[in-house]
């Protein structure tokens, strides 16, 4: 199926790239788009992401069927309040915000009689760059996409939402809000913060030790996603809190589990951990096929 | 400068790729090798990485000019001592381990008379895949190799070792032993323990999580290396046990830190710590040039 008209709030890589897949795929006639950054909209209609930009998100989203919010997840409240009264009777909203309890909240809080048409979804896509000018119209297929619908969930919303990215050439899986929050804590989150952390400890050891100079290959790997988007990591955590410091305190549990191995000079107890770490990545770079 | 004959013991992905990178540049005649796993001999053979290999280390040893010792760190004394008797007069050995204070102790007790013909070196470049079939004659091309002399060392065996690794097209730095081992656990052996033990962190969770399933790009990057190998990463922890215990608690400082502004829900605090990552890591990528 196809709409008329798709609102696209937050003009940025994951907005700009779902607006992109969708107008390439001939999912709808017509994109609007609305963000706090004017530049950052202008250089979304001249990539072609949106056909044109409102001046405030109830503008933006009056003649739309179909409403993405992909903004920053600390402006999810506000936003939800701010179109909610602005929606046509038939719209549907959905998002794509990297944790899910925190938005259904916003949604429910904001959004009032429109929250039963509203979808939480959470494309697992991304890059460590952010900006319209990083995103692209095949950013996610292939790539897996999360919807949480609750229980006051509309079908008929679903459905839209599940044409939309299936336009966009996404898989897509259901899960329970926190069920999602939970595991993405562990896959996305927690790796993220260690990155974060580990780059940030060696960036603050004394300057003589140059140690970026010796760093190679495997730390390139191992530290490219600290180079996101602190605001957006910033937003995550207060986001999704509970779950991320659950997350922190099952690592920092194991990784004291490894310390004592190490420091009692256990090369059997290692070898147990290294082969079970070691079978169970390569049984994940097997699914992904590489 | 170029040699007659060169040693290579050890016939995995790092010894396989030094040899062919030598062969290659014409800096050696004849390439012996010999290493515990026969299969792996005749395939280094077989893929032109040696000319031939010995039945013994000292067999191997004994008309070389050049001595590269690339087995497991575990193994560095006893070869040393095995090879200490069997050397020529002006035969010079150098070594490619991850951590080098455990090298040179090795080779001083092991090479005897010869240490001050022994150069300590470490090339900063691997993959997470082991064996010489994974061996490639350009793994060297503008990657690092820190040398780390003593002061017993002569300077003619430094300048034999330097020509080396520049005809395998390497770039060259010295650094003290300590000073190694202690920015190497920083920046190689900490993100390998921080891989292996989110992988394995995330193995446990109750099989229903199915967390692997819902990883993305981000955590394939970040958990590459925990396909390492499992007996050199035990080799490692073994052999530069007390600077890792070092690099693990500042990390664990670190993330608790990072977890106290989590919990306190600062927000300010966390855009403090992810900006200064992001600034010391995308630095990082600049200096590399991507």
């Amino acid at each position: 199926m196809t709409i008329d008209c798709l609102a696209v709030i937050g003009a940025g890589m994951i907005g700009g790239s779902l607006a992109r897949a969708l107008r390439t795929a001939g999912f709808c006639n017509d994109v609007i788009g609305f963000g706090r950054n004017a530049d950052a909209l202008k250089k979304a209609v001249a990539l072609g992401a949106i056909g044109r930009f409102a001046a405030d998100a109830a503008g933006a989203v009056q003649d739309a069927d179909l409403v993405v919010l992909a903004a920053p997840l600390a402006t999810m409240e506000p936003l939800c309040r701010a179109i909610g009264g602005a929606l046509q009777e038939h719209a549907v909203v959905t998002d794509v915000g990297s944790a899910k309890r925190s938005v259904v909240e916003a949604a429910r809080t904001g959004l009032g009689a429109a929250f039963p048409r509203f979808v939480p979804g959470h494309p697992i896509a991304g890059k460590e760059k952010s900006g319209v000018e990083h995103s692209s119209a095949d950013l996610f297929r292939d790539h897996l996409v999360i919807l949480t619908p609750v229980p006051e969930t509309l079908p008929g919303a679903l459905q839209l939402v599940r044409d939309m990215w299936q336009a966009a050439g996404a898989r897509l899986v259901e899960l329970d809000v926190d069920h999602h929050d939970r595991v993405l804590a562990a896959t996305s989150h927690l790796p993220h913060m260690l990155a974060f952390a580990l780059v940030d400890c060696l960036a603050r050891l004394p300057e003589q030790e140059r140690v970026f100079d010796f760093a190679a290959g495997g730390f390139a790997d191992f530290s490219r996603i600290a180079s996101s988007s602190p605001v957006m990591w910033r937003d995550v955590c207060l986001a999704n809190r509970s779950e991320i410091l659950r997350a922190l305190d099952r690592f920092a549990g194991e990784l004291n589990e490894l310390r004592t191995v190490i420091e009692r000079g256990d090369g059997d107890g290692l070898l147990e951990i290294f082969s079970r770490a070691k079978e169970a990545r390569d049984a994940f770079s097997t699914r992904r096929g590489r």
